[in-house]
């Protein structure tokens, strides 16, 4: 492949690992809120959610698909564990505030994340 | 917070980003056929799909629910540039592959790839 310029950066993608969650991550009305709280709180347009309950006490995944990309909640009960993407291009939204509204709500012991800067000149609609 | 032990690791998340793609990255059917090679070059179980089109000659969203987590694809047509996440858990399946897959269709003269370790015990469905 040959090298091409990247264009400027304005995405980014907070990836978080939440350990030790007190709350039932096998409600799915909980996770959906959550979901929910964390577009709020970053100021996103949501366009569609999908949601998938694994069954009775088991995982929850949902994902918001936004004008500016998407915010996805994975949920295992079995070992209180969420796995969240916040990914949004442009500069004027809130990834942090996100992340807060959703820990809010599943109430982690511990986070672990990070935030990768992905690179596009497209601003958002 | 406390500071609670991670679990082992056993899901992969692989964030790609595609300059230069000479596909058409406004076509629907193109980049849902590119997200539908992906999930089958992984060996992954798919759950759901949900696909947007922001209109005529602009951008398209796509991300299939997996038994495994998610694998998503969001173009950009104007700058020729797509985003892929391709997040799996448990360790057969074939996160390159499915990037290979991808990339075949949507035909980018550039790949900015990271491989992130998510941390938890479960087992895939």
């Amino acid at each position: 492949m040959t090298s091409v310029p990247a264009p400027p950066y304005d995405g980014r993608h907070l990836i978080a690992d939440l350990d030790g969650c007190g709350a039932a991550l096998d409600d799915l009305a909980l996770v959906e809120a959550a979901r929910r709280a964390g577009v709020d709180a970053a100021g996103a347009s949501l366009l569609k959610i999908t949601l998938h309950h694994f069954g009775p006490g088991m995982g929850v995944t949902g994902v918001a698909i936004l004008a500016e990309s998407h915010i996805s909640v994975h949920s295992w009960p079995e070992h209180q564990y969420a796995a969240i993407d916040i990914f949004l291009c442009g500069a004027r939204h809130d990834l942090d505030a996100a992340l807060g509204a959703i820990a809010a709500i599943l109430r982690p012991q511990n986070i672990r994340q990070l935030t990768h800067r992905r690179g596009f000149g497209v601003g958002c609609p």
